[in-house]
């Protein structure tokens, strides 16, 4: 083994965030009420955030009673009181991605932010990635938030698998692009909470529109095989 | 069953395509290399076209003694030439893709067109995918060869795993893109006479510029992890 192999990190190796806390902004809706099922069934403390704080604790409690945990194990609240936790999830609908930022941003100075918005449009033939002046959904967070660690993931995780508590492991990877390794490395460890998911590396925030847009190509491949599709990286 | 389910063609009914012959423009690089050897193995007739006939014979010979076929399965030519077999691939640099196709756009009329071109760019943080003022390279070949049947797929597989016969199966899902299902229908069958490998549909032309920007998240990931990344879809 050389020095240069030696002083490299071990890829696998992730940080333990059990006991951290996460606080998804848009918890109400499909996919971030999905993730925090998930989390609140591994035993973290969720916070749903919401422009509707009263639809967010409904929300809340109807998460702890099918994670069959304590009501003050997933609590609801605005969206800026939200962005306290350990972990910050950006999970709103594309039209609402960069009003909601640009409001929090302040809130979001110096927190890991992670941005699970695709950007997509739908017609008769299907979906299609919509054009971001930034490049993508994660980058746009970036310029809007500059102090913010944003890094992008949970994008190919089926909304309904997840929300449905029968399917007892979820076999995908969660591919994890930004530029701040401690910042990626626990996103990685967040996505291995959940059982089957593995979170892997994919590269820098540059990369993400890619990633983002491939979510309209998973929708072409439900359509055509009747599937809830998601994403395995082999040889790794 | 309903009437309208009877009618929808089984997405996993896919033509035979043994006896069919495949010429490959560029194929002397190395992922046409590695795409003449696989099918050769498997029994297909390959055309290696370039535009030095010569190094596309010597190409030829080198991929017929490798595979272990006799030498006039696999033959070289120019690229005119490699345009007269049943499928067509381009494998041609991302910095030859439009002179290339333009050059031979009344040769490819009619024809199935695989593009697996991947427009990238390279620097010292590794690599990002290029803007493409069609949308992508698929994109591209469809507007300069307007009267080709043009397919994406192959973008993912790796050249060097393509090029070792001591592995004797790449486990990975080759995504096809494009508009006219038969020809998406047969470029599938093609995937498939590599063992391991599997073609699923994944949606139109306009969707393929994220499956192509994709191989940069799989170089991101390969100097991560020290793999050879491929793409595997769960849930079909």
């Amino acid at each position: 083994m050389t020095s240069g192999q030696a002083s490299r990190p071990d890829p696998f190796a992730l940080p333990d965030v059990s006991g951290a806390t996460v606080g998804i902004i848009g918890g109400t809706g499909e996919q971030g009420r999905g993730l925090a099922l998930r989390w609140a069934v591994a035993g973290q403390a969720v916070i749903i955030g919401s422009r509707d704080p009263q639809r967010a604790t409904a929300t809340a409690q109807g998460i702890a009673e099918l994670a069959g945990v304590p009501a003050d194990q997933v609590t609801g609240t605005d969206n800026e009181t939200a962005t306290q936790a350990d972990l910050v999830v950006l999970a709103v609908p594309w039209p609402a991605h960069a009003e909601t930022i640009a409001a929090l941003a302040s809130h979001l100075a110096g927190r890991i932010v992670v941005d699970c918005v695709n950007p997509l449009g739908f017609d008769a033939q299907g979906a299609f990635a919509l054009a971001v002046p930034e490049g993508s959904a994660a980058q746009q967070a970036a310029a809007l938030a500059p102090q913010a660690r944003v890094v992008g993931a949970f994008h190919h995780v089926s909304a309904v698998l997840l929300g449905d508590l029968a399917v007892p492991r979820i076999d995908a990877d969660v591919l994890v692009i930004g530029d701040d390794r401690e910042a990626t490395d626990t996103v990685q460890a967040w996505a291995q909470l959940i059982p089957g998911m593995r979170g892997l590396y994919a590269g820098r925030l540059r990369n993400a529109g890619q990633v983002e847009a491939l979510t309209a190509n998973l929708i072409s491949i439900n359509r055509r095989y009747r599937s809830h599709a998601g994403v395995q990286i082999t040889d790794v």
